[in-house]
């Protein structure tokens, strides 16, 4: 038997810990694993296009365990009321072969993004870092806030989006969320003063929904939106100016805001930093850059955390997924002998 | 919701309808599938090797349905009373990206395996073919000698395997199959004679179950347990007496019998002539060879079958690997809402 985590028991799962507690864990668990990041089977996504989106495969292994992720972006989805991304994850038993778990990861990968975000702030940001200021309020928005305030302590926010409804959505979920927010007629003006910078927009085509003039020395950058062939959130004027710093090199070149550099624009992968192999920010002039895009290595470490607390909290099914014990060379004899009775399965 | 078919409902299916009209429903749908071949996204497995074993990633898209087959490799496994291999699947829409089906796959994949060999030979074997040798009794062993008579009328089975636990058990599994089974003490004896030869033995070496005097003319192969490098059944001059067949090329040279012949050795692929193409056997003289080493099409076709036929026998379970409809941008209203009741999801 396998244990399933679907969508219920994740959110049953927040509900019961808090965000704070969830986006702790998490980033505790990024933060070993980004430590000890070359032990990690690393390839780019499997990715297959379609006219209107992408499904993308995203393995990785550190060995003992093999994680998966399967996800799709589909921006035109929403125009029938689905959700651009979905996904649910799997891990197994690399000795074995055998799967041991498998999640939702909608939700949850709405948790990691945040988590890899917030931990990549914590390494780059100034330490008093205070005030942030969040482009783009769509389904990742209020995930990226609850991170900042859980692992860096910001309670000040300035906000902005193109989209009333979707400002209302987040004043609507913030309300009680004890963070001071200051919604802005514009970005530029959503920008100033603030010592971190997300953007989380979602157009998928080159925008400049920061120029060069509105990022100050001693900022940090959090471009999360830019993250496809086409796709990008900055002027390239800025990343000139920033340190940047990436997941997987090989994918950002292809998906991130330095799609916009040459190839050998010199980055540092975020795993040097957080390992000490190398320096983050040098000063508190530095502009410094996350240029996130994703990757495998995150859902993985998410995916442990799911399964480590799903099983703490007594949450998830088991579900047949692969055949009960028996003679390895006798997989006919299962037919021959018929379905189990409903009962030896656990419900 | 999207809906999960267990090992439960798998043998309970197979039960109802009966391995026939299983192997009758599977070998029509793939028999369409490959004659529409080049519609299909083709690539390679997806492979990530450790010591012990192998766990592959198997993705297709006919360009409206998207396939993926996870699955592992671990011939140790059956020292720990496990399973060599394991399996599971998915079908998603590609227009929007959604998984639809979730399948598991370690019964399923022994099924689409003897059914792509028995469509096989279907086009490929002599037409008065009668009897057929089968050499290794192991897991796969009983699905290709029902393949085998439910779609090319096979009732005579000439049969051999070193290990006489594996033999016993076939004999039991076998005794009411309504086949005239003759147990043989050589691999060469058991050849004596039959119109086909199917080759199905474990071993991951470069093995020579059959030698180049035990091929007569017009007989046809089909090889099943070469289909990894380093594993192959079949003497090199067999294939250099024999019209060869393939699957996906690129990935049977690599893990098929044609592993030991030269890159450029003329071989033909299978969807060739199940679409008219190409010839198949040019005379009842001719040796033919399927070397099989399975491919994504192949599970594709076979989870379409699976879901159809859950789905018209009432099986299977809806599972809550996605979020429910509603605001796309508000994914974080999902957790505020809370977890929803037990009764609202269906059991």
């Amino acid at each position: 038997m396998v244990k399933f985590a679907g969508t219920r028991d994740v959110i049953e799962l927040v509900n019961r810990i808090g965000m704070a507690k969830m986006f702790e864990e998490l980033v505790a668990e990024a933060e070993a694993d980004f430590a000890r990041w070359p032990q990690f089977e690393k390839v780019a996504r499997v990715a297959s296009h379609s006219r209107d989106g992408v499904i993308e495969l995203m393995p990785t292994s550190d060995g003992e365990t093999y994680g998966l992720k399967f996800v799709n972006g589909h921006p035109k989805n929403t125009r029938d009321g689905l959700r651009t991304v979905t996904a649910f994850g799997l891990l197994a038993d690399v000795a074995t072969g055998y799967p041991t778990f498998i999640s939702e990861m909608t939700i949850t990968t709405a948790l990691r993004t945040a988590a890899t975000s917030a931990l990549a702030a914590k390494h780059l940001a100034r330490k008093d870092a205070k005030v942030m200021a969040l482009i783009g309020l769509g389904a990742q928005s209020e995930f990226q806030a609850l991170a900042f305030k859980a692992i860096l302590g910001i309670k000040s926010l300035r906000v902005f989006d193109v989209d009333p409804a979707a400002t209302r959505k987040f004043a609507r979920n913030m309300a009680d969320s004890g963070i001071a927010i200051t919604y802005l007629p514009t970005a530029e003006e959503a920008v100033t003063g603030a010592d971190i910078i997300t953007t989380v927009t979602a157009d998928k085509r080159n925008a400049t929904i920061l120029s060069d003039n509105m990022v100050g020395a001693g900022v940090h950058l959090n471009g999360v939106g830019g993250d496809c062939p086409g796709k990008t959130e900055l002027h390239r004027d800025i990343l000139l100016r920033s340190k940047i710093f990436t997941e997987f090199t090989p994918q950002t070149r292809i998906e991130g805001e330095i799609q916009q550099l040459d190839a050998d624009h010199p980055v540092t992968e975020l795993w040097e930093v957080i390992s000490g192999a190398k320096p983050g920010r040098d000063s508190d002039r530095d502009i410094t850059l996350f240029d996130s895009v994703g990757f495998a290595i995150e859902d993985f470490s998410t995916l442990r955390v799911i399964r480590r607390l799903v099983e703490q909290h007594g949450l998830g099914r088991e579900i047949d997924l692969l055949p009960e014990e028996g003679d390895p060379k006798d997989l006919y004899g299962l037919i021959r002998a018929g379905a189990p009775n409903e009962t030896k399965l656990s419900a």
